[in-house]
């Protein structure tokens, strides 16, 4: 097993979600990919909170992991766009490959950091959308793509906000309290309300959806803070709803680029996705219209993409394939279908006479099957048969098929029953 | 710039797709990735169809694939998995890399094909959920993850059919045929509306995500044959979508497995997923919930996928990064703001007066604004203002702020005029 030594910066939300998500999966994650991760050095310039740092060193000097022979390779996780850059640099000038999960530093400084260190890997997956693997989807699984539009949910805070205002009715400012009450905003909330967070994103998938360089200064940028409950409300009248979108397009005469409040329409699979999450949908020219969506924050969210970009360095470092070959030993048993549990969908063909509901009730209820929900209407003609449809609570396969059984023999059922189970996810 | 040389087996539907897409986008796949790929040599045992082969040449043998020095890279688009599994075998066993679209063979002898050939890469990518790149997100994407549930509409021809029926009241069997006449249902439709396609591909998302075999005999599979329009119409009112999901989930026991009809709550984004659209969502520790939608079947959807894979391990062979690393030129131009072309909600505070509504149109239509919706309410009081609320055709921004300016400053309109604009994707 080859072994693969990280420095992390910073020690911080995102920071501690990494050091948590190695100490749960990392044996998991090392019979994967052949590669075995090892936190080697930890430096931040706060005193050392108390977490667990699965071994590592700790320092206060951040240059302490470019000059330390036990790094392979560095993880900044420090945030802001200053010292976070020189870390980064001095990191690739002495030949480190660096992960971040910096959109400040990318969007702002991004095309001097790669012109400057083409031959060593700076990754970046979880600068934008967090979870959501949409850097790799536009590098590698649409690389064959010539790119239309992009065009995303990139911003949490304003995508929680713009949510409970429509699903609660809430000001601006009651919203905006209640995000940050949750942990959704931060206390000083102006980089995600104005927009510019969500610019940082849109220059980094602009670069590389376009072939570009990053420029975050023509990105036209506006919030939401002038939204009103007023204008959602028509919006919701007008078959629309309001989102905060990051939009790069291609037409004739170049880009567009902006980021902006914007009216969807309701059939979009975007304008659903709501409260917190992130979504970005990508038009190309071969694969046509696709959507990423999850969650677009939080420490093991960004943790999960900073350790897939490690992954992939280190593999690269071990001369390990990329991905994994699937596990030739048996996993998890698959449990037979009598033990599957969940909820079920009945719609029973009956005679319409008096008594039928309490017989297909108790057929139920002698199998410990309640009834969650039901419809019956009055037959269109006299002699019709009349469906009653049962939703259940959830009972086991084994307790549903002896149930359907035995409905099935009842005297006034009079035709084969549909049942379709219900997934709630 | 390193060349890496393909052979293609097949000269389908989806063998036309690669080519075409080569074709087009080439040289940009070169750019991007620093990798030529060439198409050496095309086999197919049937007749040579009229189309260009980028330069290969051609043969009926499939042999000749594998024999030829000059094939880097096997490209398995036969389908079937009788003689797709041989030609497999065959190239992996010479030490060739192969990549192929072909679900029955993964799912069918996955694990035999991995345990005999753990040093050559065999790539599916294309296998599951055509253009969107599932594989790649499970096994590198969310590779730090333990995962919880991987549930999909993963058959595009049963959610047309559903969708058929859903949105247009059609039985089965009309929604079938309409399927057929539009592709989006084979003439023999077993495989799809049987549910035996979902469960290759559910075999192989299980096998990945479950660090597990293959082994499509263990999965339980209902296909859709039995749903009516007055099961969806229920569904509908009772707040659910009938929708035909693959479904892995790790429960106590061990994994559920299993591919029926289910429904889905409307309000998941999973129950939006709608016609021929595939859709995954993926639960996992760290990540969170996570979905990943497109077109899971089609040519050039299909093909990208395929070139996805084809360029990782050319990328490999050629000792070049996975990925690319963004331009440091300048792509195109972003335009100027005001040059941008968008429709646009317009919320203007007026005066309850005669005449004010005329005026605001007279004020739009003097910048060749039109208006497409609009809603004007009566003031709940006497000297209320009230709000005319606007949607526009699409304008330039340009002239929607030269509108604007103008509608400043008309005597009847009492405060700002909120403005976003309509994104109809």
């Amino acid at each position: 097993m080859k072994q693969v030594r990280i420095g992390i910066a910073g020690l911080g939300t995102v920071a501690q979600g990494v050091l948590a998500v190695l100490k749960d999966n990392g044996p998991l994650i090392a019979r994967r990919t052949g590669i075995e991760l090892v936190v080697a050095r930890v430096a931040s310039r706060a005193a050392k909170p108390e977490v667990d740092l699965c071994g590592a060193t700790f320092t206060t000097s951040l240059d302490d992991l470019c000059n330390d022979s036990e790094v392979d390779v560095v993880v900044e996780l420090i945030g802001g766009d200053t010292v976070a850059k020189d870390l980064i640099e001095q990191a690739l000038a002495v030949g480190k490959p660096v992960v971040t999960a910096n959109k400040a530093v990318i969007a702002g400084h991004g095309t001097s950091l790669f012109a400057s260190n083409q031959a060593v890997p700076l990754k970046f997956e979880a600068a934008v959308a967090a979870a959501i693997p949409i850097i790799q989807a536009i590098q590698q699984g649409l690389v064959a793509n010539r790119f239309e539009h992009v065009i995303g949910i990139i911003n949490g805070t304003c995508n929680y906000i713009l949510s409970a205002m429509e699903e609660q009715g809430m000001s601006f400012d009651d919203a905006l309290l209640k995000a940050q009450e949750l942990g959704f905003a931060e206390a000083d909330p102006t980089f995600d309300v104005e927009g510019i967070d969500a610019g940082h994103k849109l220059t980094i998938m602009l670069a590389l959806a376009f072939d570009s360089t990053f420029d975050f200064d023509k990105i036209y940028v506006e919030g939401i803070t002038k939204v009103t409950a007023e204008d959602i409300k028509y919006a919701d009248e007008l078959g629309y709803r309001i989102k905060h979108l990051g939009i790069v397009r291609s037409v004739d005469a170049g880009l567009e680029a902006r980021a902006h409040l914007a009216l969807v329409p309701k059939s979009q699979l975007l304008a659903n996705v709501s409260n917190e999450q992130n979504a970005i949908l990508v038009k190309s020219d071969a694969a046509g219209s696709t959507l990423f969506s999850g969650p677009g924050a939080g420490g093991a969210a960004t943790a999960s993409a900073v350790i897939s970009d490690v992954v992939a360095v280190a593999q690269r470092l071990g001369g390990v394939e990329a991905g994994y070959v699937p596990d030739i030993q048996a996993g998890p048993p698959i449990i037979a279908m009598g033990e599957v549990s969940s909820a079920h969908y009945l719609r029973i063909p009956t005679l319409d006479q008096p008594g039928v509901f309490a017989q297909v009730a108790n057929a139920l209820s002698s199998h410990d099957i309640s009834i969650e929900a039901a419809i019956q209407k009055e037959p269109q003609q006299a002699q019709d048969a009349v469906a009653i449809v049962i939703l259940t609570n959830v009972t086991t396969e084994n307790a549903i098929n002896a149930a359907l059984e035995e409905l099935d023999e009842l005297e006034y059922v009079v035709g084969e029953i549909m049942r379709i189970r219900v997934e709630s996810l």
